[in-house]
């Protein structure tokens, strides 16, 4: 469905169902999108349908399938938007000084968390990722070569990579318990206490042993 | 089913049906709880019922009832036996000289996500949490009064209670990238390694900012 639209009254292509018997049209993708979410939220990714997916969406399985082809693909899709505000964390770490990387990376980590916009595509992910391997090998592989290896490549040195994951294990850590079990007092905590909590254990991640 | 047994051929009591056909006996309790813990993992809490868990027990759905109660009760109790072998951590704090706490704790935490025994059933409990509301507030309720409360008041201090939630956060963090989402190199590291580099962070967090 990209490209020139079918002319109204064009003789229909085989395999290729006309717009407005699909429910295409702009913003579909986007439609579908929002509702695979929806979706994989709410029945978990093995119960998940694409037929679901479209009735949610209000177009035709077969537009589903025209734009993102298999369940595990539409998945991807939607984890890499869900995931995509985390992908300027590489430069979080780099836009200061080297001594508030930890603080800045803990401040732009926990904010994706705290404004509900970018938290509940991200919460629908998480919860469909623990749930099932399939959606938690997607997840995993989009937050590595994403997320991960870019501040490991920032960092540099010894064990960059498990420095990163170590970072990224505190603040994954914040958020399952401020936002998913909700355990008190960090649920309520103010968000410029956590961070400054958090900050200092990023930080010694981030820069190595020793770096206290 | 506790106390005497019903002794061979006595006259049924109303509303308690006899052990031979209720699948009870020794064992059935423990029983009842595996079966409760695998059907949880695998149809989640909402989709969960007394009557597959029953099944997979090999008892009458009334003796699970009879156990434990509704739903949640049996939810409650499948938690605090997965959950069990965590309590033993603000022990761990205090059972050595404070400099070590933090490598004590992560050392114990990680631990009990190292062992399958211990772990599987920790896996299930966290991926109902995740996925639900009511079984995400019996987890909460259970980590909040058997462990925090009391790693907390071990340590004392302004801010006692949070300070050992990021704690937790950061032990968290790591058995969900290593264990759930299995992100490498992570995944595969040494767990002594893995001890290494968490115990500092955990070591701030307990002993509060400064402590370096």
């Amino acid at each position: 469905m990209t490209g020139i639209p079918d002319a109204p009254g064009a003789p229909r292509r085989r395999g290729r169902p006309a717009r407005t018997e699909t429910g295409g049209g702009p913003g579909a993708r986007e439609r579908i999108l929002t509702a695979a979410r929806a979706e994989f939220a709410e029945h978990g990714y093995d119960k998940a349908s694409i037929r679901g997916i479209a009735r949610a969406a209000g177009v035709d399985p077969a537009l589903v399938h025209h734009y993102f082809g298999p369940k595990e693909k539409i998945f991807a899709a939607a984890v890499e938007q869900a995931v995509a505000p985390a992908f300027s964390a590489p430069a979080a770490v780099t836009e200061g000084p080297p001594e508030g990387a930890g603080e800045r990376l803990a401040r732009f980590v926990l904010g994706v968390w705290e404004d509900p916009v970018t938290r509940e595509p991200l919460l629908a992910i998480v919860r469909s990722a623990v749930a099932n391997e399939i959606a938690a090998g997607v997840f995993r592989d989009l937050i590595t070569s994403r997320v991960l290896v870019g501040v490991a490549a920032e960092l540099g040195g010894p064990d960059a990579q498990l420095r990163a994951e170590l970072a990224a294990a505190q603040l994954v850590g914040v958020a399952m318990l401020r936002h998913i079990i909700k355990i008190e007092p960090l649920a309520s905590a103010d968000i410029e206490q956590v961070v400054a909590m958090a900050a200092p254990a990023v930080q010694r991640h981030l820069m190595g042993t020793g770096a206290d």
